[in-house]
């Protein structure tokens, strides 16, 4: 299995992206390869600083680098020898088997719906996060962004995203999910949650819980699983994101909040297109690059791509 | 001034809404009249229990109830004797200023709506709420559960709404309005916010602060004034309750985060009606209770619905 990474991507590369590949390298069996993608001299000389040997690394060398800030699909179409085109190129060919960058995350984006595409018959690939709950667990949230107008069945498919993403790399055996409402009950919402409740409730494609509210999210006593437009969801993660920056700032300490420093989440994979690719925060730390190589693993070993494609084609 | 209660009203009623009325007739001057509306020999055994004076209130006399999960539109047609029609009844004749409830949501959103009426010229009446920040003051954000469903020209109107609010009730001059949206800039957002955000930016209504996003909610450093959807407002509220929530189960303590116990708060005016009307949840406490009395006393001296009709009309 081999997993590329570009180095040139995020706000701290690629000191912190070299680092994150060394700490996978060292948490990963050998069999499992990591290609880095980016400027060759300078991984080498990192890699050598931190007395690590460059040569565990399969590395192929870019000039260019799409910045943070650049348009992405121009940018993409433009910087042909840049880290993240390279990357969409390995992964197009089955060369590596997985592309992950915190790097510019449209030109990410355009890679993926562009040259690896959506897998036929999903309308709108999505991207997820897992929020955590109190009882300990995780409770998967999408969209968390990508789509920020959804059509009603766009969000009954997000429930079957969901469920298998939920089964197959949380191993729950039959994933409750349920869509965000403003109300507990049938009647409550906006056109879009009323017509999706609707879909939804007479669904064979996976376990409707109903609604949940949004004092519902920290507990899973309701769902695995919880569904909304990417406006919704990106709200409610920045939401949880401000909170965590109040407790910090009145020195709340504590390993639960700990788990909203969304700072150490490794990534996560756009969901519904033919190969894995990964994206993360730009300011994601090297626990976090690590995080999401050892994250792309498990989504390869899951072969969640492959089940998406039996349930959607 | 008279500031009419339902005391019938509310999970914990009538123990709960008479003893925050002893509350707020021992704040309030004495030249502000409270007129308890419901049971009279309910409430004259409370206050006597309490050793108040019941003669401190004028009360009316009612016999039925609206209950809390009772059809709004139809109760409200049929228990022409319960103490919420009879409070419409008393404002709309002009026998009192203001009348407040936690009683049923539904029937008192019909009661505004068909019985005081819209002021003209705006589509459509909204409540806010005060988010707590962390510099000690407040943001109000708005719509926070009337309206699931927004136009643009109705958020454009909440801009204007809540510019006022800030005005006249928190004394801000020049209150900054911002649109909540999933990016800084201009371009980012759903149909709704990218179409809100082009007739905001050309406003002479209110200063446009441009858009906020989940992560400053409590801060105010980019804006006094928050407006969104009905929808977004009510994920946003519930969410802060379910931080509140987690934190109380972590026996985290401290002033500042008992700002988001929002059992203590006080109501809400429904905005943009004829006259004044003051909702409030059905758990609340005697303290919010008087809150929510001493709030209309706040704002019919503020003259807020004069204000609103001189600009809308």
């Amino acid at each position: 299995m081999k997993i590329a990474l570009d180095v040139m991507g995020g706000d701290f590369a690629p000191g912190t992206t070299v680092a994150g590949a060394i700490l996978a390298r060292q948490e990963l069996p050998e069999n499992i390869e990591l290609v880095l993608i980016g400027d060759k001299g300078k991984i080498v000389d990192i890699a050598n600083e931190k007395g690590f040997d460059p040569s565990s690394f399969e590395i192929i060398h870019t000039t260019e680098v799409i910045e943070m800030g650049e348009h992405p699909s121009k940018a993409f179409s433009q910087k042909q020898d840049s880290s993240i085109v390279k990357g969409f190129g390995l992964l197009k060919s089955g060369q590596v088997d997985a592309f992950a960058s915190v790097g510019n995350t449209g030109a990410m984006m355009a890679g993926s719906m562009f040259i690896i595409k959506s897998i036929p018959g999903i309308i709108r690939p999505t991207i997820s996060a897992a929020i955590p709950s109190l009882t300990g667990g995780s409770t998967l949230l999408l969209d968390v962004g990508i789509n920020p107008d959804c059509r009603p069945d766009v969000l009954y498919q997000y429930g079957i995203i969901g469920s298998l993403y939920s089964k197959y790399i949380f191993n729950i055996e039959t994933p409750r999910v349920g869509l965000l409402n403003i109300g507990a009950e049938e009647e409550k919402g906006n056109l879009l949650t009323k017509s999706t409740h609707d879909l939804m409730k007479g669904s064979n494609d996976f376990y409707f819980a109903g609604n949940i509210e949004g004092n519902d999210l920290f507990n899973n006593e309701k769902a695995d699983v919880i569904v909304c437009d990417g406006f919704v969801g990106n709200v409610i993660l920045k939401e949880a994101e401000a909170f965590y920056n109040m407790l910090k700032l009145k020195k709340v300490e504590g390993e639960f909040f700990e788990r909203f420093n969304f700072v150490n989440y490794g990534g996560t994979p756009i969901l519904g297109i033919n190969k894995p690719v990964f994206i993360g925060h730009g300011i994601s730390n090297a626990i976090a690059i690590k995080n999401m190589i050892v994250n792309s693993k498990v989504f390869i070993e899951a072969k969640l791509t492959e089940k998406f494609k039996e349930v959607f084609e």
